[in-house]
């Protein structure tokens, strides 16, 4: 077995690996985030890599269908495909880098009814003395009785283990956090106050943490950071699939998101001057498939018919079984799932809206590689998943990114002129108010922006097809078919015009389909005329043009002013939960309550489906 | 900080240590076991070790003490104080080698009623659809509310991560292993009927294991070994101080046990040909100071007035935390405690001998380091405490050893010739039957023969005091006063003649005194006069001669033949737990109902042990 050195550039990060390693192994062990939106299945071309010297295994036909020969002349390889032969140096251009993302998750401001699951009791015992040989635990429990009326206690093991210093320590008086009145979570000496929770919302591509002071309520610091899951795949679907084909595949998922976690944890508490014990109580939100990963549960069959989870209802866990550096007491609550798809991201969507309290008729649509919808009011609630596939996302399309620095989210068209306007992420003024706006891809936001101009402007037809006949510059026909330039090749990092294929309309438009055929299918089903409103959740619905959504058919006509974002409500519903534990209820009723409908299974599903393909739909109502 | 090679002598160990180490912590990190009444405090002499090569710190006084001018000529030392200043070879002669202790601790074969914490369930049930998506945690516990009208289960996370897959195995068929009608510990495909729990008894000198099979209740293998935890001192108090005085001492001595247990669990079940994860039950007794070791909580206050223990109550733990490696999700019960000193280890044998169900006034007697008293019936049950100090387990005593190989553990005197005889421990023939018996030592229960022959005999006086004046050649006066020869040199291993020293008597005097005092006031205070019967339980109590104990006044009379040594009951104790959770509350009630006699606190108690230390006592009755 003969090992050889790589070296990645320009991060000039080197490794020592074994003979045979493929560069994208390589790449992970090195903590170089190389991006692969398919997670090594050799079919996304996103993750080309350029071989400056050594060797590499011999050229693939998967290659080739990815790395044109002018590419492949300048030594430009799949990094999931080219194996490493000798000592090699291996150049990671910008366009496969993966960029952290923007901090986008953030939550509405708003009170929420403090209610915490732990509370501060504080006692002073008597002293030990030969004529009271009460032993230490008795002792504090007595004293917890007898001031405060609590009973049938739990000691956790971990603070049963300091109980005895820590009675002595203040002359027998101690603050005791309890949680749920139900065990002792740790014990101060003296008086005590301060108390935090976290709450943790653990999105495919980001995840956030909210902490609190369980005192007061108030949120003191937030802290994102990239999933770094996304190293094994873009979406949920492949990293249900390298769990799958990898033995040590769940493993490395689990432990990834634990110790992406940690370091969350330790930056949020480093900034607030605390420590991370001081955290005694957290929440966690996230998709099924992310739910299962955390508690390192195989999520195979979450990824085949009939998608059953292993668990719905929330779950209470030690924080020091999953290995999270917190209070070693410290309990883990995840909201409940509703089911398959519908996960506790989505439920702490519906206690952060509350749809459930309301008269009107609320649309919620969540989008990520799967579309959540929620529908319903105070009477009825019904939610399904529908396949969206990952293009609103701007993964499968030819130069969709995440919305990370460079992505182009927004396009305007001139209807007169049809010049093309575009803003990038990371910059404040748009590409005609700047000529250093460079782009590097397209966001969701961007495509679908892109997809709406080129509709309203007459270039793409009512079925999506790009009128070829149209003469006009930026109108091209590739080997692939037609294709729209967004940015010419002096407006992009790379030098390589950014361009809109047939094929990238086609995928939003089955996307969108999807989406509108599962609402449409909802409201049929709760004899629902119109909507009184609708929530876009997410980031993808903070960013997203409302009014361009809707009229490219995304969704069913509603008044646009009561079409809203309503930012990362998942992780304001861990949040909710964190603070008030009443919610936590309220969360595990509303799960159960919901009535999950599978799309498929509805006699109408492919009709509905065909006729939300074309703009806006067959149905149109513009 | 320079590095030396110490190399031990007759085991050849050899190990890399840091310059200033002394002999017994070099012997301990190499897994030589030399022994250490005191555990490092430089007062018992029984460290010594003979310098073979190399330069070890300047003798000092505290050695001179125990080392003879003629023994430190030949380079002897004390392991404990002669640090290691170059590479060293060091002989651990055969006087200071821990000898594997002979399996002492058997149970008595009885019939316990089966009622185990762990009850396996069957269950077939409906596969997942797409009309039924119920997840798999919801689906097993419907099966099982189905079937056998359970509810409200939780699942433990061990159990939770590989459930789907164990439903999936053999077709939605799987018995579950139910904890307490609470928890689910175990899933497995199919039918399965093989359920096994280990009773555990950390004993201060040795642990041991009962296996037993949960589904019928048969004790199917047994287990002993050394505690481990005595290379850091022989009794509780040395290894208090040792946690005391080390700022890893209490990691040490919890890590030791574990390791020890886990050690003891691998032999036991592979003699069974079991695997350890086919353990799901533990139950576990100790005294108070081993019961906190083994959670790992600081003893130090068990170690000083009002020596109060962190917990009274019985525990649940689960195995896995405290690093015992047997089925992740097990469980491990410990028995409650009931005061101070009075530890697991008694409510274990207040359990397996049922004192609360007689009408018979019973005494129990426990000796160790301490000797624990119950006395009592259906109506009334006290407990006491009383300092024996090591001498009755041959610690403090000049030739005193513990029960192992080559220790005297009986002797007789002749009346006519006052010739000695005695057997020695691993040797089924008496001294006067083979020229090959040779002793090494004396233990407890040949010491207390030995003074009670000399007591009939005449040569020990009522007052404990040896007749000097008294011609025979076996009494002799030494620099330290008189003594008796028991062992001449042609007689021991080691070529020196072993005695009974007067002060060994007095050690003798005081530890018998301290139990006559204890259960004579236990009697004052329930208004009893007589005994009906008396129980000496623990390895000490199977050993010794009952007539010869009660005729030094060891305990006060009874009908001789109502004196019965009960084994290991405290061990029983655990089994029975283990078998009949039942018994686990009953031990809770009565830990509870025990009355704890501090007898220093009594106003009797200078007068009662004063007029108790002479042979058989002022009162006595022969």
């Amino acid at each position: 077995m003969r090992k050889f050195k790589v070296t990645f550039l320009p991060s000039r990060k080197e490794r020592e690996i074994i003979e045979g390693e493929t560069v994208l192994e390589a790449a992970r062990e090195s903590g170089v985030e190389v991006e692969s939106l398919c997670g090594g299945l050799r079919n996304c071309g996103k993750c080309k890599v350029q071989l400056l010297d050594g060797t590499l295994s011999p050229f693939t036909d998967d290659e080739s269908k990815f790395i044109p020969d002018c590419e492949k002349a300048n030594g430009y390889r799949l990094a999931c495909v080219a194996q490493i032969l000798s000592d090699v140096q291996i150049f990671v251009p910008e366009i496969s880098r993966i960029e952290k993302q923007g901090l986008r998750k953030a939550v509405a401001e708003r009170t929420i009814g403090l209610n915490p699951a732990i509370l501060p009791y504080y006692v002073e015992l008597p002293p030990a003395s030969l004529n009271d040989l009460t032993a230490d635990v008795d002792r504090l429990k007595n004293g917890l009785w007898e001031k405060y009326h609590l009973h049938g206690l739990d000691i956790d093991y971990p603070t049963l283990l300091k109980l005895s210093h820590a009675l002595r320590e203040k002359d027998w008086k101690v603050t005791a956090s309890i949680w749920m009145e139900k065990e002792i979570l740790d014990v101060r000496p003296g008086r005590s106050d301060h108390f935090y929770g976290l709450a943790i919302d653990i999105g495919t591509t980001t995840i956030a943490g909210y902490l609190c002071d369980l005192q007061n309520g108030e949120l003191i610091a937030t802290q994102s950071m990239m999933n770094p899951q996304v190293v094994y795949g873009e979406d949920v679907m492949s990293r249900i699939t390298y769990t799958a084909t990898h033995a040590d595949g769940l493993e490395k998922l689990h432990r990834s998101i634990i110790n992406g976690l940690n370091q969350l944890i330790k930056a949020i508490v480093e900034g607030c001057s605390l420590f991370s014990k001081d955290i005694l109580d957290l929440t966690v939100v996230g998709n099924t498939a992310m739910h299962h990963l955390f508690l390192k549960i195989d999520p195979q069959y979450l990824g085949v018919s009939p998608f059953t989870p292993t668990v719905h209802q929330s779950i209470n866990i030690k924080a020091r079984d999953l290995g999270l550096k917190v209070h070693p007491s410290a309990n883990v609550y995840l909201l409940p799932i509703e089911a398959g798809f519908v996960g506790a991201d989505n439920v702490g969507v519906l206690i952060a809206q509350e749809p459930y309290n309301q008269d009107q008729m609320v649309l919620i649509i969540d989008v990520g590689t799967n579309g959540e919808l929620v529908l319903g009011n105070r009477n009825r609630l019904l939610s399904s998943s529908c396949a969206t596939g990952p293009a609103l996302e701007g993964a499968h399309i030819k130069f969709g990114m995440r919305a990370t620095n460079g992505a182009i989210e927004k396009v305007r068209i001139d209807p007169e002129t049809l010049k093309v306007d575009f803003k990038v992420v990371g910059e404040t003024q748009w590409k005609s108010e700047s000529k250093s706006v460079k782009a590097k891809g397209i966001c969701g936001s961007g495509i679908l922006d892109a997809v709406a101009e080129l509709y309203w402007n007459g270039i793409i037809e009512k079925s999506g097809r790009l009128k070829k006949e149209r003469s006009m510059p930026r109108l091209k026909t590739s080997d692939e078919g037609a294709e729209f330039v967004i940015a010419e090749k002096d407006e992009t990092t790379h030098g390589k015009e950014i361009t809109l294929t047939q094929q990238d309309i086609r995928n939003i438009q089955l996307a969108k389909a999807a989406l509108y055929a599962g609402a449409r299918l909802m409201m049929k089903r709760c004899g629902v005329q119109k909507l009184d409103r609708v929530m876009l959740a997410g980031s993808f619905g903070t960013h997203i043009d409302a009014e361009r959504a809707m009229r490219i058919g995304m969704f069913p006509e509603c008044d646009l002013n009561n079409v809203i974002a309503v930012g990362n409500a998942a992780g304001e519903g861990a949040m909710i939960a964190l603070l008030n534990r009443e919610k936590r209820g309220k969360a595990e009723e509303i799960a159960r309550k919901v009535e999950y409908l599978e799309l498929t299974l509805e006699k109408n599903f492919q009709e509905e489906f065909i006729e939300a393909i074309p703009f806006p739909n067959l149905k149109g109502f513009l």
